[in-house]
């Protein structure tokens, strides 16, 4: 199909597929004539994948690295999560003190190695960013964050498709990155649930009927 | 003090401090002569509470809804949470379906009337998204999210402190922003570590020395 085609079909306007192309996000088309390209089912499914990313919050250059670890899966299935997690997550920032994070992510059945560094200094990030704002996260709340997670992770790790190592690949690349807005939104409803069950009283927008 | 020596103790660069100052982030100092001002021990807990909230990603205008929630929080506690939620939840999508998005959330105890709008089109928006990359939670792992994620805001709404409404707003407020790069970071660590579990192997940096 030509890209007006494809934008018709995608929904992706031919300005920002002819970004996505320039970016390296898209394969070029088949060249059709000097000026013309021919594109197929695969531009559409991955303008899909492009889209889906980006609209998660994922950057540019984050989503170049995820769909890269798409195409170039590592040889080992066990390094496809490490590729998927470094494609998302920022450099190491040498300055961070990785005490705390260490100590916290034992709880999480972590030992020195079985994690790379990126995710440990996320987790490092995240509990200075906590520190910074004067916030720490109550000591009864903690071990259930661990608990919740590991149970999580343990249940997403367990369900890794294993008819072929494309679905493997498509599973854990991307279930790692776009599950997240969706535990993140499911949090916030299960904080008001809990808040209106604890406290009653009920969500403004209901209670106001707007 | 006066704004180099705010600079010096929050390690906010002069002009950011301006620039927050300009949009409202951080209130006006008192002025002491036409073209200085003083700012006190506010102006720099203010300031962790920016960085905190920005060098998590939260943008800007987002910043200065969580702030106002702070400054200004409604007189009922249980609104609290909807104001901060609010803060940090793009607006309202009419065109979005909200029939699956409302069919999950049952399985976290909502019913109608108990979250508000926002909320609810931000987990159809991810539930969205997924679905137009063509990835789709297992349907054993959908479950687990749901109960695990149902337990983590049960334990975070049990800890909301009660010795004044201040420290219940910070922590409504702050705790429902701060805590989520965390709870990302930590699921990361726990899918590596359930995956050398599971299928063994280690991370790559750990592998290879790096």
């Amino acid at each position: 199909m030509r890209i007006s085609e494809l934008a018709a079909q995608s929904g992706v306007s031919v300005p920002t597929i002819k970004y996505y192309l320039r970016e390296g996000l898209l394969p070029e088309g088949e060249r059709s004539a000097p000026t013309q390209a021919t594109y197929g089912e695969k531009h559409l499914q991955r303008l899909r994948v492009i889209r889906a990313l980006v609209d998660s919050g994922v950057s540019i250059a984050e989503t170049r690295r995820v769909i890269e670890a798409l195409d170039n899966p590592p040889a080992e299935p066990g390094l496809l999560l490490a590729a998927a997690h470094a494609a998302v997550t920022p450099p190491i920032d040498e300055s961070l003190d990785l005490t705390a994070a260490e100590k916290l992510v034992e709880g999480l059945g972590w030992q020195p190695g079985t994690c790379d560094d990126e995710v440990l200094h996320a987790v490092a990030r995240a509990l200075q960013g906590m520190e910074r704002a004067g916030f720490a996260v109550p000591d009864a709340v903690m071990p259930v964050y661990l608990e919740s997670i590991r149970r999580i992770a343990d249940a997403e790790i367990a369900g890794v498709p294993t008819d072929s190592v494309e679905s493997a690949v498509r599973y854990v690349v991307l279930g790692s990155v776009l599950a997240e807005p969706l535990l993140l939104a499911l949090r916030r409803v299960a904080q008001q649930v809990s808040s209106v069950e604890r406290f009653g009283g009920a969500a403004p927008g209901a209670a106001s009927g707007l």
